[in-house]
């Protein structure tokens, strides 16, 4: 982790990050956040991880704790206090703020901005590419997944039973339909080549390298669907993968322990990767030949 | 609030209760709570809420932040140095503890135990019988209801909406059943008498004051029935209370602006408050003449 986080219009000390017991974050779950990543030291898609935050106050009745610009600032000086010159991540939270524990909202409380950030090792797109496997779990969670909220309890036990199946992710399914990941969206590739993700519904938090991707597709020309898919779907896929701010275009060849087409990284989930490093700023050169045999 | 406050080993002042930004009640609501009324000095249906505890953290593979028997003091320790020796509740937090973020259960972290305290106002069973209005809304929350943990945003939003349009609390709605409300279970007196109220499943958190009332009712000889009922059952109801830690047996008079019997709070609710409070060591004399016309 990084050395500097910041807390409610401080900069401190990570081991200093403190927040009073009775914010709502702590108490009530009341708070939204984003996660950014930064590659060769740009932020990627700031202004939709942004936008997001905003749509996520607005539909629980929250204020920005900040001017979006004062928050660009705020997030710059982060990657500086934090030496993340190459790439990283910010973690940005917003809860409701501090008042005596009651469900309805406080007057007159004023929204906490809480922010960490840690830079990662430089990028391998042969670990990027690694291939990894799923295992499908009941999807548990709410009826506003749309919501990037804190309320993130049915995901870690979710992640947990990944974990604990030796599997990088868990894919949620609820009935028949696989929603998505715990912290990514889940995506197959028909036999017939259709790219397929489930559509950007309540059932879905709308990942911004989700839409980054679906974008992407688009403009290459790649057939594509957003629409629901069963778990049975996506046993029979070519090729299945998953999409998120951290993993960005990760390759699944396993799920509940049946291999994908032949179990090996599939063709359109590697253009896909290539297409979106290139989104982030990676050059096509480095992108093409690191890791490649 | 009262003056001080437990966090994990210390009591400190209530406005130096504060955890690290990475505690993980914080950023997943990884963490169960309980909440225990004090009454006439006494800690009520105490080893109840403490069981229940330690279902809620079994359910989510979490360790006990102490011994039962430490808890216990430490408990009695915050009334001691809150001053409340009348009565008051006690809010208790576990959380899985402070861990770089990462959904999976981290290892090595230990959990980490929050309580505060606050006396309250002497009781008024004129008060405490005052009927209250409540509005319904659709039940949003996950399907682990039967956990008590901290991902509260559903009951916040529910309690807001209850809170704009001048009502008490919001009663739940899943499908056409009633689960419960947002910080209480719903109950209904039927017009041929009978005590209804949502079975104990994994769509509702099974109050503890709901247990008592459940037990009280049958050693009474009242006719009670564990099992659904639709909003529409609620309106056309004889009567309809809630009840909570803090609410006690609480009637409503009120659904969604429909009136509730003929709008007075119901005459069986009313001996269920009168048991209650004997239950929590209220004498019967104060339990009957006070308030009473």
């Amino acid at each position: 982790m990084g050395s500097t986080a910041y807390v409610d219009g401080r900069y401190v000390a990570h081991r200093r990050a403190l927040v009073h017991v009775e914010d709502r974050g702590y108490q009530f779950a009341d708070a939204v956040y984003e996660v950014i990543a930064v590659h060769r030291g740009r932020l990627v898609d700031e202004d939709e991880h942004l936008a997001r935050l905003g749509r996520s106050l607005d539909a629980i009745g929250m204020a920005w704790p900040a001017s979006a610009q004062a928050m660009r600032i705020k997030i710059r000086e982060m990657l500086r206090r934090n030496r993340i010159t190459a790439r990283g991540i910010v973690y940005i939270q917003v809860s409701r703020g501090v008042a005596p524990r009651n469900h309805a909202f406080p007057r007159g409380c004023r929204p906490v901005l809480v922010m960490t950030a840690r830079p990662l090792p430089v990028f391998n797109r042969a670990e990027a590419l690694r291939g990894v496997a799923v295992v499908s779990t009941r999807d548990l969670r709410w009826r506003r997944c749309d919501i990037k909220s804190t309320g993130l309890l049915p995901n870690v036990l979710a992640r947990q039973q990944a974990q604990e199946a030796g599997a990088f992710e868990a894919w949620m399914v609820d009935g028949e339909t696989v929603t998505e990941g715990t912290a990514s969206n889940a995506w197959i590739v028909t036999q017939d080549r259709m790219l397929l993700t489930h559509d950007a519904s309540n059932a879905i938090l709308n990942g911004i390298t989700r839409q980054a991707v679906l974008r992407i597709a688009a403009e290459h020309g790649i057939t594509l669907r957003e629409g629901s898919f069963t778990l049975a779907d996506a046993m029979a896929a070519a090729e299945a993968f998953v999409t998120s701010t951290t993993s960005l275009v990760k390759p699944v060849v396993c799920i509940d322990n049946t291999m994908i087409g032949n179990g090996d990284v599939g063709p359109l989930t590697e253009r896909l990767l290539d297409y979106y490093l290139s989104h982030m700023g990676e050059p096509p050169s480095a992108a093409v030949c690191d890791g490649r045999p």
